[in-house]
């Protein structure tokens, strides 16, 4: 006989004690041919699966705590792609500190499917316990934590016949390879839209730095596009929004795959989606501390009724055309 | 502009403020052509999604609280069918007093699949907390709270060519319809065994009062089959177990189903899976308190060394072959 599994795992379901405060709970679920494909390195796979349900909790300023795992496994899956995916959840489980609690695994007559549950905790204590989409009032700066578009144009890379190239235990990218025929790029750039797309950093610290210092008033994670979120947080927060055009940080990568394969690097910066940055908003009072974040101001909330609209250079402005990258395009 | 969503729902995370105690967190997933066919009534389909997860927490003696929902919908899912789905599902949840606190919704290109991750309650204070697979003890009587097979006996009538009838607004089973050239059955047994199958009732109430009256030294549910749970407790709690035939309680409409398909109606009760009823041990000096939870005993744990057996009528003793219903096969 074996030993007694660790409460937690391997009973009917996982007791878990959380240390303090009220729980963040999240689930998101990568689907085969929708969320990605099989040709994807399956370690990034792996780490990625994790880091869609982290950014989440980091949106909402909170600590990732344990996580559970259901995979639906098809039964032409080789067994190396299924271990190459748990190292890579695991490798980003430790570096961010959160415990596999429980799961389930059965097999699947299609795609594979990977759906992971994370529990956070969020502050407990006087005020804000964490951060929402709720907050956003008129006047306040929107900023986002960092370049966008280079998600979408590792995606667009990878429809278009690049692959990643991996080092020699499949799991670090180390290059992007060019088949024939595709369109040539600055191998540099390439790479970096890879790393983008298959390997995305949620951004916990940003997350926590915005609600314990009480910086942000409302934050949403880059999940399907700019225009898409910031529709959801102003619909939440009941306002409006004007974002100054070229304010917007637009990923190089995303301007050197936008130029090679004739997209709109803008379009892919609005709506290309997955990029996993914070979009949050920060009142007049609190905007000397924006320096700290190293995030960049895009525009302006406004009252709900004057929806959502983007300035150009020029100073015209139109309304911002929402679109998102759909899951069920 | 709409309302703000509530808190919990619709932000990248839910908040969940546990009133007491540590929490419970199981996960199940059904996935289509594994766990169900799409010929199954939808309606009961979301209730039993939902009962599966319910079933763990009752393992544990908990109370259930909320849960999030991962639907993969294929695209050619008529509309209707994911209705009465969600419909199924919020009529178990009203029934449980479990809220809906969040989610993911994607298309899927092959199968449906239901992912679920539901929260409970587990008993604070003073000794155990919740009821494990850990705690068995040589001498403890085995416990199963009813008649065992019935949902086994379903899945063969379905496999066969049996179908469920409902009423009229596709919620209720009120019949079993057979076709020509499947084999006979009084009504009555069909329909006993459609209903264990497709609609199974999670032991809420039993589970807490094996918690609270401190009754049993460890508890899991039958999901895979009395076989192959009692092997997993067995092996948590680092147990032996020897079972008494005759004692094992097969549904009436396992007997009858079996007599119809040549299938050995103990095989069903053994191996069956899915009857969703408790499996627990009961120590000597609470042998007392087991009238009021109407459970049978089964048999007795012994030590680890005598592995699990099975004693016949006739006083002779097997191994106890373990086989469950296999989500791989």
């Amino acid at each position: 006989m074996t030993p007694p599994a660790p409460e937690g795992i391997g009973d009917d379901a996982a007791l878990f004690h959380p240390r303090h405060g009220p729980l963040l709970l999240t689930t998101d679920c990568l689907i085969e041919s929708r969320h990605f494909r099989r040709g994807e390195p399956p370690y990034l796979l792996g780490r990625k699966a994790l880091a869609v349900n982290l950014s989440d909790v980091a949106a909402m300023g909170g600590r990732p705590a344990a996580f559970l795992l259901t995979l639906g496994i098809p039964d032409d899956l080789p067994a190396r792609f299924l271990d190459d995916l748990v190292e890579g959840m695991a490798s980003s489980a430790r570096e961010h500190g959160v415990d596999l609690i429980g799961g389930d695994t059965s097999s699947s007559p299609g795609p594979l499917v990977i759906s992971i549950t994370l529990l956070g905790t969020a502050r407990a204590g006087r005020g804000t316990r964490a951060l929402t989409r709720t907050g956003a009032a008129p006047g306040d700066a929107i900023c986002v934590s960092g370049p966008l578009g280079g998600s979408a144009a590792g995606r667009r890379l990878l429809e278009s016949g690049w692959r990643a190239r991996l080092d020699g235990r499949r799991r670090a990218l180390v290059g992007a390879a060019r088949p024939a025929g595709a369109p040539a790029l600055l191998p540099v750039r390439a790479l970096e839209a890879l790393r983008s797309h298959l390997d995305p950093r949620p951004r916990l610290r940003l997350g926590r730095l915005l609600l314990e210092k009480r910086i942000a008033s409302s934050a949403i994670d880059l999940s399907d596009g700019l225009s898409i979120d910031l529709s959801r947080l102003a619909r939440a927060s009941d306002v409006g929004a004007r974002l100054l055009a070229p304010a917007i940080p637009i990923a190089d990568c995303a301007r050197a795959v936008g130029g090679a394969l004739h997209v709109s690097p803008l379009d892919l910066a609005l709506h290309g989606g997955e990029d996993y940055e914070l979009l949050f908003t920060v009142p007049a009072a609190k905007q000397r501390l924006l320096a700290r974040t190293g995030a960049l101001t895009i525009g302006r909330i406004t009252g709900a009724t004057g929806g959502l609209r983007m300035a150009e250079p020029s100073g015209r402005e139109r309304p911002l055309a929402i679109a998102g990258f759909d899951h069920f395009r």
